[in-house]
């Protein structure tokens, strides 16, 4: 069986899990006040070129999504993000549950939010008996595999700081996004009032690393990553997660590997006519395929079922990860030809 | 430098570690929908002797307590807690920010809550303009050692039944409080509407198991899990570790030989004459020492400073876990003499 | 200068003012603990002919649809609405503000949730990564102007039965509805779980009176408005003017003198060939009005701007309510004659 | 039957309610976008002295409590009040409800808040696994009656300035503290961040007036407001309350008039040698009486019991309010002569 599932059904790339194994029975101290963190947020400021920038390590992605739109905003403020975001589908009403509204605004297949669906819901927003939208949520790459350009990020920013509104950037496929040729992490830090690096679905066990630029978003975010049980006790584990993603520019190397196995698959897939819910030139392929053809596939693969285009063809998702061995890929188009 | 600043100071028992190796490259589905994680639960379910029970696996303490609380109450209900209880003082409000507030009580020294303190919250809030108490919080070990016997808890059980309350159980340091012949884990499932194991004071890299056994406090936990971020993508993480805790009774030899310090510590300190703030049989001692004789030892040993009981004496704490040497002790126990 | 702004301009009907004077120096006990409250509630079972029903008066709309969904919901439960519900748009979050989200459903001009929507909604939503659709709620009238009739009811009520969700009517405009032939109260009390009575838009100076119907939503519910900011500590003036509506129909005529007045604007501005943008038979009227028209009518007539069609007409809302009068809606229509 | 129940069992004072009768049928916004309430912003700014507050309009005071609270403080910041606070006990939990948890602290039977208490309480919480105090909340007068003076205020002020803490005054019975001679509203107005000039036990329906002196906390108030269910449609009904509350004087001598009526209860009763829980010179009396005394007058008069303190006595709460009558003044005395 292999597994195209997603990018998180493996544990550790082998230089993190050597790390763990080298530094266990070192003491530290706690709740990521530690050497091993501390050399993590500082090679993050190095890699994103801002040394003022705060760096703070936290678990998984919901957990920083919902506390960074927590500790950002007041009550009555919203965040906007295309309809297909993570924080309007996939987190159970985790910003909800901090009391916020998203306003889901329309995208194209690549699920990219666009300036004028920004002054679109703002637009519609319009006095105290709504709620006020503050801050643009963006996924890189995003939930269907697209990836922002940096003249689409400067765009986005123009129209946030004419709106006065935050840019939040999701980067829990940052890796992909990066070796996609999407805008660079210099240019997340220009450009973005907050943004994180994930983690967990580029080569870590777990951990998202949040990069706050705005001195105004800065203060006491500690006391809200704790309230919201993101602070992890024993946090030295995310500084040397993390520590190690930034040293030789691992982090990219990662993203590499994924996007080259997607591509080789994309490329395979689309050499044999079938098309693409999405043109996704990242980690995430979406590929539309007959029924009986998949039927002979589900023994030897896994991967998500999207949707139902037809009675006759069925859209799924093939994920790769650092872990994605060249031999998946080819027994995946090998198995696809003689289907 | 000996540390004995808490118990979460170092990596994972090696056990856990070698398990976490072996399984690396393991291809698992996300969000503990693996079998490690259910082999986890089904020997979690075995050791506390209720096959009924849900268990989940969550990743730290205060998550685990935040999510249980806003999973088990209404709006307007509240927690009854001893004034010392961990989420009275030291989660940053997180049962507040789920819109709960905590009840503050009295306790002993010990840190162990009362009937008689819970009837006399209870009575204290009498109607539609005060909030509902409806769910009791302890911990065991509490957060200044106290352990609870059997016959502590069949008392607070009988009056939660007489005044319709659950009892919630944090075991944190869960571990600690059974090798100190505390009540057993069958007791626990047997007398708590709902409790939790503690892995990351215990061993484990991170991790804690909620066991519910009230049926009315099942439904939908894992979207209240996800909802407030608690739901780790690799999952099988927190199942491999449980899975290894939870085999030859690794849980209990953890908790015994972090008591073995702990005790070797209080008999010692005892012995050269020194008081202490609570009467502990569990990892953590408060003993009461001259300022001049921690002068002495502060360079080669770590603690956590309580209290200054008078101008001349500082309450420290110790903290023992797996990972404590015994030459540490031993150094401590010198030290302490020579001082 | 007549007023066609909105249905909540004038102060009380003369019969709620009259007995408002008639009672101000009774001595009563506060938070509708009063003989007043107490009639009114009476008064509203027998309306409904439900002697089971909970009844609870509230000051206004918002904080009605809040502290009913704020009680009536678990963390993770959603309510399904259409997208032009008052909740979803025109109460600034103030459901998500309790943590939960609304789901936004497509619906035609008449403002309507349909049962294929309701289930369209939950068919979206399938695990615990993304919300659990709960409670559907609709109000009656709509937002723009549209009247459930029981056979709609029934249907909703059947797709709730099927898909285990509460059925809540907000009635903010239900005098309305029910002048108009919509769903009558009894009916409304056999299909909703709960549902309000809305008093501030028909005739009261302020008041909402939740009748909630499922025995399962009504425990606790005073604490909930309590904390909510809702229980109004000189009460029994919510009773006095429940008490009135709910005397000799009065109520019912509200909102027959209301429908009679918006009838006769509608008739006579469609009589002139002007369209509208829902085809109302309650106290709100869409028409669509050439700029140049409205333009000679701003300064005798206020109304709400709704939107513009094209370069040259706006769509405009006009409203009645108790305290309409004939020659307001005479001089309107003369007026439109003449432009 | 004579009501000493609370300031809250009649009506409107009768200025107010012709004011209401006068106005009925005229035509206004919404929302308090009237002229009635701009006029009743005005007259308060002006005896406030303070043409720069942000005043608003909202209904009740648990509402104005927890709107203020939820719109001054970031999620992980919390209240210190004295442990009678109305946020601590009365209130069902609606600080913790919008997440803040409020730190109760030890008062006097007064029930003022001293500097000590709030230093105090700030020495309590020191790092990011506790909440951060950032608000004082103080109550004039106080749930037993005290009034702060000028002197005490500004003590207070001074710690806030030195703690970097808000000051918050609840004046629901503000009248009868400025007419027992505490700080002036012009005192209140310099020293407090923000403060409520209370309408319901004062002479009006209902109505508190929040009053905002920190420019850093008037953005968006409106928001909040609408949000949390306070902004009343028929808004003008509070103007009018307020414009005619702060025409002549009338507030202060709504406050003095209960102010005598008590005073002469409490004087009446010293008389008599009974003792008194706490020394008020304000409109509520807590006379300690003997059970048999209050047995022989509980068919005539109502209270309420605050309290044993022996086998034989009965703590009572007496209130006086604008409605109080010098007749029931010298019935209750008479009463209690013959008893």
């Amino acid at each position: 069986m292999y597994r195209f599932t997603n990018d998180y059904s493996e544990g550790a790339h082998p230089r993190i899990l050597d790390a763990m194994i080298r530094t266990n029975l070192e003491g530290n101290f706690g709740y990521s006040n530690d050497p091993h963190s501390e050399q993590a947020r500082q090679r993050i400021r190095n890699a994103i070129g801002r040394p003022d920038a705060d760096v703070h390590l936290l678990v998984g992605g919901t957990q920083t999504n919902s506390t960074c739109l927590c500790a950002f905003l007041r009550p009555h403020e919203a965040a906007i993000a295309a309809v297909t975001g993570h924080i309007c589908v996939h987190e159970t009403g985790a910003i909800e549950a901090t009391g916020h509204k998203c306003i889901a605004m329309p995208c194209d297949a690549d699920g990219k939010l666009t300036p004028e669906a920004v002054r679109a819901a703002c637009n519609a927003h319009s006095d105290e008996h709504m709620v006020k939208p503050r801050l643009v949520y963006i996924s890189n790459t995003t939930e269907t595999g697209g990836v922002y350009t940096t003249a689409e990020l400067e765009a986005l920013r123009a129209v946030c700081d004419e709106l006065d509104l935050y840019l939040y950037l999701d980067g829990a496929r940052l890796a992909s996004a990066l070796a996609a040729g999407g805008a660079s992490l210099q240019d997340l830090a220009r450009l973005c009032d907050a943004f994180y690096i994930g983690g967990t679905k580029n080569g870590a066990l777990f951990g998202e690393a949040v990069c706050i630029l705005n001195p105004a978003l800065k203060p006491d975010f500690r006391y809200i990553i704790k309230q919201r049980g993101g602070l992890l006790a024993k946090g030295w584990l995310l500084g040397i997660q993390f520590e190690e993603l930034f040293a030789d520019d691992l982090y990219l190397k990662v993203g590499e590997h994924a996007n080259n196995m997607a591509l080789q698959l994309k490329q395979g897939i689309a050499a044999l006519g079938y098309s693409f819910g999405s043109d996704s030139n990242s980690n995430q392929q979406f590929p539309i395929l007959p029924n009986h053809v998949l039927a002979q596939l589900k023994n030897d693969f896994h991967w998500e079922v999207i949707g139902y285009p037809d009675d006759t063809h069925t859209q799924i998702r093939l994920v790769t990860s650092w872990a994605t061995e060249q031999q998946a890929v080819d027994a995946f188009l090998a198995a696809l030809i003689s289907a």
